[in-house]
């Protein structure tokens, strides 16, 4: 389990890995990323967004190639259920992020992961969004839960501990549990 | 701009919407919602999740079709840029709930939209993720920033109030902006 001269594992390009980092420490600059997508709405809670470019290491890049998304509500919310609704993105997030963190925290400390699968839960009372609430009931998720299995070629403290660092740098895991400001501009016509 | 006859305003059928919140005023426990993802790790940073059912209304339900949504890394992190990274889902979830929003209450209010679209930017410092600040820069969004283009058949300050009440009643914007607890249970095999 020390760093592996197997420059590729759990697909991680570990030195390439290490390079980046030393690069960046080196220029602290190229670290200033901004990511970007565009929403249009479809029709009633439908709406749908696209993901083309973003702005990182100190350059204008573009993805390789574009994806498109969408949201809407369910039928029982009065939506067409065209899609997931808005918030089971956020899980999406959640367990992605994890879960690069993992593979990338399990490359550098060479363990070979064998399988990562996640379930995440998000609960929700909805009197909140609807306005029905005397204000003790948020509008979002009042705790989310994912579930976590990790197999590899290491002990369980170990994977234990790959999972608790991936957590420990995850960026969702922080725009979850810390406050984020978002701003909000308007432009009507 | 008094609430309209007409059922369908903006693709949302507003009588309904409003049956619901008598129902959900009437019988308060069919608000508790859970939305549910599965994550996959494919290779690398990239990896995959499926949504298909959630409860809600009292009841277990399926969403009208799976959708499969993926996130990895771009190439300049070590990643290879198969899908969106995790954090950009958090810009769509925004995105497409302040829009969904909108919908329902121009409709609730008699307003007939004739275009919502948004651009949603993130800015996130990568020495937190990448483990190289002293502590002073966050792991996730440093700020986020909407801007949204609304068009209907009202002036300007009711567009406007719309939007406001769409924020206010916003889902994924509590979870950006205030805490929300995120439990990690782990499974080793």
């Amino acid at each position: 389990m020390s760093i592996t001269a197997n420059p590729q594992i759990n697909g991680v390009d570990v030195p390439t890995l290490f390079a980046t980092l030393d690069a960046v420490r080196e220029q602290n600059e190229i670290a200033a990323f901004r990511f970007r997508a565009s929403n249009t709405w479809v029709r009633g809670t439908h709406s749908r967004s696209t993901y083309s470019g973003f702005f990182g290491a100190g350059q204008e890049m573009q993805h390789r190639h574009d994806t498109v998304v969408e949201s809407d509500h369910p039928e029982v919310l009065v939506g067409s259920d065209q899609a997931p609704t808005p918030v089971e993105y956020l899980l999406h997030a959640i367990a992605a992020c994890l879960t690069a963190g993992i593979a990338n925290v399990a490359a550098a400390r060479g363990v070979e992961l064998s399988k990562v699968s996640s379930t995440v839960e998000g609960d929700i009372d909805l009197l909140g969004i609807l306005g029905l609430s005397d204000g003790s009931v948020r509008n979002g998720y009042e705790q989310i839960k994912v579930t976590l299995h990790v197999e590899g070629d290491a002990d369980d403290a170990t994977l234990r501990g790959i999972v608790e660092q991936s957590r420990r740098r995850s960026a969702v895991y922080d725009v979850l549990t810390q406050p984020t400001p978002v701003a909000i501009e308007v432009v009507t016509g």
